[in-house]
């Protein structure tokens, strides 16, 4: 049966890295639904992989991510690059899928074979959020897009962890954010290569622009030379008269910018070994999960920790050293 | 010193379990910074856990949670029940600390000695925010808080799976939600033991409440006999004058009937058993992270397969099939 053929791993990944969008979508359902057969796809993946730019939009729900990345998708399709779209969807926490949606999303770019947009809600996934979200990145990466943008609202460790996966980080503020912006101050500065103020033509933007900078100032002070200096851009992606619409192609110019600058530098070789890095300590952690904790269950062991624990025989924190102890090599705890 | 004396693990623990706030604090802060002898004070503390009520109430930001809180503290008061609360606060969700923190989060309880306040932020643990919350909860049972109230911002896993902690746990929604609710549904459900519906007093409150009453009498009819029966209870936690505040006795009475049916049913050993799996899972996977990845720094084998994955001689998926064979006693990978 050809249909099913098709689905064979090897075959699958080899259509992936001719672009088809099919084999895309069928890799990414595998992925998230975390099937034992989803690593082995992955090792065929990942020789494709790495180079794509990875661009991160984060921010507040309501910051207008959705909308500047409409606009960033039609600009690089100018360029004739490819792009592909994680849009990590956590607006409903409620529900299991995105409610957003593909569907609605970036509708306008529908027909266009060089964009592949997948939404992801924030939970339901066996290893986790960020460890779907970074193999859901790979595969878009093997696929041949030029550019992977990842977009996740900016509440949670969860989503902090997404954004890592980037290489170039922007998050995006509005105005009226004004005292928040000394408290976080720190977080902006590990988190940001591009601040966007967007809807910069509401009242206040001045004064926010100017607190933005006053505290990458100061922050510039204390970087070491040659080092990537974060810059604000403001924006207004969404305007009632399409010609309001301002600062997109500053935005772009400052993303190729960071990505010229990782490649004159070895900020790239730094930012590919702690993504590498975090996607270790992810795959390892769902691997450990699934092969001794889930060998616990069905011997009546995990009962019987649980019965000692309840009744206060025993505590979490020993019974834990006690299955280490019979699962390490080196139980050197 | 005695200084010194007084922070050995069995005093602390021993004042801890007398209701000493600051042998509290210290613990807390130990727990939080995840060093070495934090198991063993938690394995202290433990035994000494498990009478308390604990009461989980998340919601979206701006929906009231701690105005609701703060009444609730003082109904308990009334009663003479001593309270604990865990504020876990990723408002801000670029600062490391909590924004809003215990300073200005129910201040008029200040010189309350039955009132116990702990604010966390939403990252910056190393054994992750799950992990760091359910210990701090258990501090907070073993100090003899016969109430413990587990507050979080309703986005994304992490403060989903805080949630779970809870015997009791509590959604607050507020009018005007009106079609996310079905969008909704099958999460309220998994959630929530009470649905409040917060600010009663706003236009299209009397609409939500229908919505919500028709997604709990769908999803009854589904339901096991002599199971729980969510319900609706609106409020408002804020008003212009005092005595507008209503619906805080019909929320008191819902949180002690919950609490007495867990009672009354298997239903409190079923939450106990769901809680501690998924603490030992936290657990266990803390240490795992501590001793088995960090057991590769240092011997240059961590920078080596960091090499060779990013000049794509390997990739993540088998390093980490490597890593686990030398690792487990039993690789049945």
């Amino acid at each position: 049966m050809p249909g099913q053929k098709k689905d064979r791993p090897q075959d699958l990944a080899a259509r992936l890295v001719r672009g088809d969008r099919r084999a895309a979508s069928r890799l990414i359902t595998l992925v998230e639904n975390g099937g034992p057969g989803a690593d082995e796809m992955m090792k065929r993946v990942y020789p494709h992989t790495g180079r794509s730019m990875l661009v991160g939009i984060t921010g507040p729900g309501g910051s207008g991510k959705s909308t500047l990345i409409d606009h960033l998708i039609g600009r690089f399709r100018k360029r004739d690059l490819r792009v592909g779209v994680v849009a990590v969807d956590p607006s409903s926490p409620f529900t299991g899928g995105a409610l957003l949606g593909d569907r609605v999303r970036f509708q306008r770019y529908a027909m266009d074979e060089g964009v592949f947009v997948r939404s992801m809600g924030s939970r339901g996934y066996t290893g986790g959020l960020a460890r779907a979200t970074t193999d859901v990145c790979r595969i878009l990466e093997a696929m041949g897009n030029d550019v992977v943008i990842i977009e996740t609202l900016g509440a949670g460790q969860d989503e902090i962890d997404i954004i890592h996966v980037a290489q170039t980080c922007i998050l995006v503020l509005t105005p009226g954010m004004g005292d928040d912006i000394q408290a976080m101050k720190a977080g902006i500065m590990e988190i940001a290569h591009l601040i966007v103020l967007n809807k910069a033509d509401l009242e206040g933007a001045g004064a926010c622009l100017r607190s933005l900078e006053a505290v990458l100032e100061d922050a510039g002070g204390r970087r070491t030379e040659g080092a990537w200096n974060p810059r604000v851009i403001p924006t207004v992606a969404w305007a009632r008269r399409p010609g309001d619409v301002s600062g997109m192609e500053a935005l772009e110019e400052a993303i190729l910018a960071h990505q010229a600058h990782l490649r004159e530098t070895p900020g790239l070789r730094c930012a590919n070994e702690r993504r590498v890095e975090r996607e270790l300590r992810l795959i390892f952690r769902d691997a450990l999960e699934k092969h001794v904790i889930s060998g616990l269950e069905g011997t009546g062991r995990k009962e019987e920790f649980l019965r000692e624990i309840i009744e206060r025989r025993n505590d979490p924190y020993s019974v834990v050293e006690e299955i280490l102890g019979e699962t390490l090599k080196k139980p050197e705890i």
